[in-house]
């Protein structure tokens, strides 16, 4: 620090601080971890941005200072403690391995490495120790539906013992990426100030191209996220199922999710039905979620107050609300949940695990 | 029939048919239902449309004739033999009574009847039997929500035994009416062309006015629908609770609903949860819904096909989609359903039941 106040120096510190890769600093959840970096404490030396070559040579701003991308190569690797993968699933297959053969511990968040029983899968809030053992040097992050509830059901399970989940979706547009946020925005322009939506078909004439998404995506859902998978489950649906069970250390529990995209920006929503082992109350689950790290309650409808996309937007916390025990079963609990799907459904989670990942790799150099 | 072709003759064969007064004719249901009665096969007499004092004297065109409206009154059910009602609850429980004490039965779209125990609520594909018992000469048309899924619960529960429903929903403007459909409408507008819905409270402070919301409705999602009822729990779900256990006639039946307001303007999807006492497989789910009344399966996800409210607008069916086994539960199936809310959900419905008195009342006089 400068005597007498003042910003501290840039880099004062952090030349016994471990390095990181950012990989895929260009992209809609790279854009949001770098004002993550910038805004959380750091504990990080260098920062290195990587790219696709197309990319590389731009200047971006990260803890308020310019730095180059560089093109992703065997060598942007070098030297590097923490590498954070924010890219398609086919370019963590390939590279993740890489930054680890030059020593980096990779912090995963594409879906190539989640359900491989050598690669634990982090929420810190939840298992953070699970970070520790990671045989083949990589740390998953969960995808942005599971971790959209994740945090606010481990809280509830650590008391009562979760049993079953039934999930339904309304997922926003910018978990597609800038694709998904681009179509809605096209589409609004072309309903607008028109009276479509009212007869069959008339949506799909007025919109056109319907882009990433099988259906229009403005004044209207689509019950159809991810890739078809075995029996009619979708690859969303079937990731809330395993991520939730991988996760939660819960190999058996009963999941079933329903995967919907409404015309939202940003932010997932989810209705949970959440029946435990044991009985309910939602006095005690207010108490448990408002002293559970990471989760807000907002839940007093009679003063308008429930979690929506708009409000949780922009924010780190799970928000949930709309508390309620089953009427007919004691050991059943309603949750209307909202996450930001950018932050702690991809970026802010990555950033946290990155985090322990740092300090335990300071802790051992002490 | 004229010989030789050519229309029929307005009125021809009307004088032995029962008089239907339509009350609350110039509504939104009320404007879909003119619309049903002009295409359905006619089986009434005269029709007699009824509205609020400020709306007398309007023209409204049924069976591609000019009808004047009259001013609601007593002496407009002079004569009426059935007296359609989709007016707010407070005007069904005054006047449904003075129709009836004319000697009108009344088909009800309020709810101030639903429930009564001497007032059948009737879905003719389910329990057309129990409108030919009415105590009281009224019988209630369901909620729009439950009747977005109710007539495929209904032939699912004839084969396999329902046992429990957990329910979301994904429910269209149209169901507060014009005053819904107008704000969507003008928050689309405000919020069109720009980047609004990407940070904290940007997307309340572009709408302004919410309406008949407790929240934005363009770009975000809604968990809050009806009024506060107890625990939590809002009028809108305890509906789908105690309506759906009446029409099936399963007073214990297990039902769990979280309503959820989403920027579409005419159709309600619902995410359903449906456990039977039974084993059940995709393949006769498939079968029987394909065969009940009322019903289209749209299931072929492979090929993009699955309802969204875009294509159920405007039709009469119950769209059903999405159909899988849950993956820990064998007698547990998940389904996505769209309907019509001002169709199936509201007037069509109506206008079925309406028939079924005029078939009982033909017949009796014959």
């Amino acid at each position: 620090m400068i005597p007498g106040g003042g910003l501290p120096r840039a880099g004062a510190d952090r030349a016994d601080r471990p390095t990181l890769a950012v990989v895929g600093a260009t992209g809609a959840v790279g854009t949001v971890l770098l004002g993550l970096l910038s805004e959380r404490a750091d504990v990080w030396g260098e920062i290195r941005l990587v790219a696709s070559p197309r990319s590389a040579g731009r200047k971006l701003t990260v803890r308020g200072e310019e730095v180059e991308v560089l093109a992703l190569g065997e060598e942007v690797f070098d030297g590097v403690d923490v590498a954070m993968f924010d890219v398609p699933d086919e370019v963590s297959a390939r590279w993740a391995p890489v930054a680890v053969s030059k020593g980096a511990v990779v912090v995963d968040n594409s879906g190539a490495f989640r359900m491989d029983p050598d690669v634990p899968l982090v929420v810190p809030e939840v298992n953070a120790h699970a970070a520790r053992v990671r045989p083949r040097g990589i740390v998953s992050n969960p995808n942005c539906t599971t971790l959209s509830m994740i945090v606010a059901m481990g809280a509830l399970h650590a008391e009562w013992g979760l049993d079953e989940l039934v999930v339904a979706s309304y997922q926003a547009v910018s978990g597609s990426g800038k694709r998904g946020v681009d179509t809605l925005r096209e589409q609004l322009a072309a309903v607008v100030g028109t009276e479509v939506g009212t007869q069959p078909g008339d949506l799909r004439r007025a919109v056109g191209d319907t882009g990433p998404y099988p259906a229009p995506i403005a004044l209207n859902v689509v019950p159809f996220a991810g890739s078809l998978a075995e029996d009619g489950w979708t690859s969303e649906e079937l990731k809330v199922r395993n991520e939730s069970r991988k996760i939660l250390g819960l190999p058996r529990l009963r999941v079933t999710a329903t995967c919907v995209r409404v015309p939202v920006i940003t932010t997932h929503s989810l209705s949970v039905h959440a029946r435990f082992e044991n009985e309910v109350s939602v006095e005690k689950a207010h108490e448990i979620l408002a002293n559970a790290p990471g989760v807000v309650v907002c839940d007093d409808p009679a003063a308008g107050e429930f979690p929506t996309p708009a409000d949780a937007v922009g924010t780190d916390p799970t928000w949930v609300g709309r508390v309620r025990r089953s009427l007919d079963d004691p050991r059943a609990l309603e949750l209307f949940v909202c996450g930001d799907n950018l932050r702690k459904g991809a970026a802010l989670n990555t950033a946290q695990i990155g985090e322990l990942i740092a300090a335990e790799l300071t802790a051992n150099r002490a």
